[in-house]
């Protein structure tokens, strides 16, 4: 609405009803796929110390952050992402859990990127993570969770394929290749970009370390390069039944400095660029954020809200899936109170509050209103239900919205007989 | 711990899993309640342009704001509340829903004021607003869903009473004792303190307006300076069976100057002066934000969690009800399989993915560890059961850890068995 005064933070989202049922359809698989695997939840805050930020990725994120100073002077920053505030808090808390812990995040990160179709200045993720255990049976854990989040939201094998790395292997090519470890980091950034890259710019980069494109191809290309944390993850994924979904490539090393050892990326198999989500072990920040006072070897993953809701809503099956899911969630109620008999309004109000109370969702129209529109406000809403108090009082009858048939009732044993009725599928909706 | 170098900013939580769980308690109940009410989940963003609410409060929150310029050089601030949002997103988008619209938001504001027992920098508040409809009969829907959230944390009568007020009853009084239009904000804004003001200065601000303190409160306690509106509602709500929740109580004028007709207050009835929530009619804010292009009448409230939180706990029997939840919702899982042979973690792996496919919550230890050290880990996650893989292995036992007994299955109908084994209650947990 061009007129108005006021509107949204460019990159920024307003949920009205129906984005905010999406966003909960989204919020609520994470979380039950989470909790199924044995993920405890967690939240940090929103806004934090910047250097804590700083210390954590060296810079690497300091352009696109909403940093600002508070009124008691702080330089403090809307968080960007989680894992920093994650490693301050296990650092501090961490000796009244027993490890390993495994815990998980739902919460809203800010970044001040230029908005864009499928990225926002805000976005919502997931994080997983896995700290106290350094062997690869954690990393294998956490990619489990990773897939079953997956066919939680009805993608099925050949949808989405997990790529699993190990910056380990690129440490020992790069010992073998005679790659100083001061210059690891360096080296790592120019494998990362390695599909990107023109392949001039590439060769020559890599020849200041003496290396050649196709020495580098041929070691990505050789499965025999696969490291020992690699063969016993695929070993324990395959025992889990999802050796399928996952893939060794040695072209993924992610970006940022802090990943220490197997990385992975969750890709969308039709558009083989994209990564759904991503993550890897990260040894040493917990230790980095504590000043050395607390040492956890970890390893963890994120996943954002804009690229798997694009994903579904591009996927037909996993798209039916939500859209029956918003169906039964994003109703404003199942049973809507027809009052066709002004003078039982007290007796509606009673009943609606009745069929509340036991947990039914029940709604009705506020001012006496046509019985015509009435139901159509009942059609409006959602409703399964509409449930019709007239002169028969304390006789009720039910309407069936979708197949317009009709059952009745009485007024005294309606929480009872509309309970079971909710209960019971009714072929129309759910066929 | 002292020595480490970051800390959460002052007023600002971190949510380690027990406040996580309880934070998510306090969410639940209050999203179960607004949805069966017939409510719809809305969310508006964090961050906004600062000038919405200074149009919205004329400066009254002023001082609190986390107000900071962004790097596109916009004067934005973190939300204090989120009326003033709801009013934004309602005048861009009221036209495609039907009226009134009846929608809720859960959400975190922030305010910077001195952190102290009971109130943050930050904090969640759950507001409910009813828009489109100018009659009492939705400032009694509103209220009603006040009292069914109070019952369903697990208050009683007795607990908690409803104030409710009407700055129309006090429109008219000042009508008739000569006190200007233009000044009945001021006015009002003496009633508000009446029962915080020195007598002798209460006496002197009245006096200002040839009113005696004797009078105001001959006003207040008559009842017959009810308002049609509020008679309205007692009716309603008492048709409910919710009469006994509420009072007429004219010294409830809230602070703020947007409000417009019927104001109420959510009291504990022990420590009366702690309100736990508190609304009341708008009528002009969506005019006023949307500078006059869409006028809508509404009607809400807010209630925060801190003070909430602290009535629950506070209250035994919704404490009990608050740790029921808990136990049942912040196990870290249902199912903890114990590796009694470590020839079949393979086998183990797989029956840990078939029951969390299945919707069941399970786990197990990662690596080899001996038997006593599994069932400990069983006992520290909440399990309800430990289910053995042994050498027997397709049978299993299935240890219930509450009551020491112990049962027997076969892993091929594992999911079968466990998910209608989990269905049943188990007498020492739930007894």
């Amino acid at each position: 609405m061009a007129g108005l005064s006021f509107q949204a933070l460019p990159g920024f989202r307003d949920f009205i009803p129906r984005e905010c049922a999406i966003r909960n359809y989204l919020f609520e698989t994470w979380r039950s796929v989470a909790r199924r695997c044995g993920y405890v939840e967690y939240e940090t805050p929103i806004l934090e110390d910047t250097s804590l930020y700083l210390k954590k990725s060296g810079g690497e994120l300091s352009a696109q952050l909403f940093r600002f100073e508070d009124q008691g002077g702080r330089d403090v920053t809307l968080r960007p992402e989680v894992t920093a505030s994650l490693a301050r808090l296990v650092a501090e808390h961490q000796r009244q859990f027993p490890k390993p812990l495994k815990w998980f995040e739902i919460g809203q990160c800010f970044r001040y990127e230029k908005p864009q179709k499928g990225r926002g200045r805000e976005f919502h993720q997931f994080n997983v993570d896995i700290l106290g255990e350094a062997g690869p049976s954690a990393d294998a854990e956490l990619i489990a969770l990773a897939i079953e989040t997956m066919l939680a939201f009805g993608f099925v094998p050949g949808d989405f394929v997990v790529r699993v790395s190990d910056r380990n292997a690129w440490i020992d090519f790069a010992g073998r290749h005679g790659v100083a470890e001061t210059e690891i980091p360096d080296f790592l950034g120019i494998v990362d970009k390695i599909d990107r890259e023109k392949p001039e710019v590439l060769a020559g980069k890599l020849a200041a370390y003496s290396l050649t494109t196709a020495q580098v191809r041929a070691f990505i290309a050789d499965p025999a390069n696969a490291s020992p944390a690699y063969l016993a993850i695929h070993e324990d994924l395959t025992a889990r039944g999802l050796g399928e979904f996952i893939q060794l490539d040695l072209s993924i090393v992610r970006g940022l400095a802090y990943y220490t050892g197997v990385v992975f990326e969750v890709f969308d198999s039709k558009k083989s660029m994209r990564a759904v989500a991503g993550g890897g072990r990260y040894d040493t920040l917990v230790a980095t954020i504590s000043d050395g006072a607390v040492d956890l070897p970890a390893t963890g993953f994120a996943m954002g809200d804009y690229v798997i809701r694009n994903l579904i809503e591009e996927t037909t099956h996993a798209a039916m899936r939500m859209e029956v899911w918003l169906q039964r969630n994003a109703a404003a109620c199942d049973i809507f109170v027809v009052v066709a008999d002004e003078s039982q309004r007290a007796a509606s109000l009673k009943l609606v509050t009745d069929l509340r109370r036991a947990g039914i969702s029940a709604d009705l129209s506020l001012n006496p209103a046509k019985v015509a529109k009435q139901f159509q406000s009942a059609e409006r809403s959602g409703a399964r239900f509409a449930l019709v108090v007239g002169t028969e009082y304390p006789e009720l009858k039910l309407k069936i919205l979708a197949s317009r048939t009709e059952e009745t009732g009485h007024a005294q044993s309606a929480v009872e007989w509309l309970t079971a009725r909710l209960l019971e599928p009714d072929g129309p909706l759910l066929a």
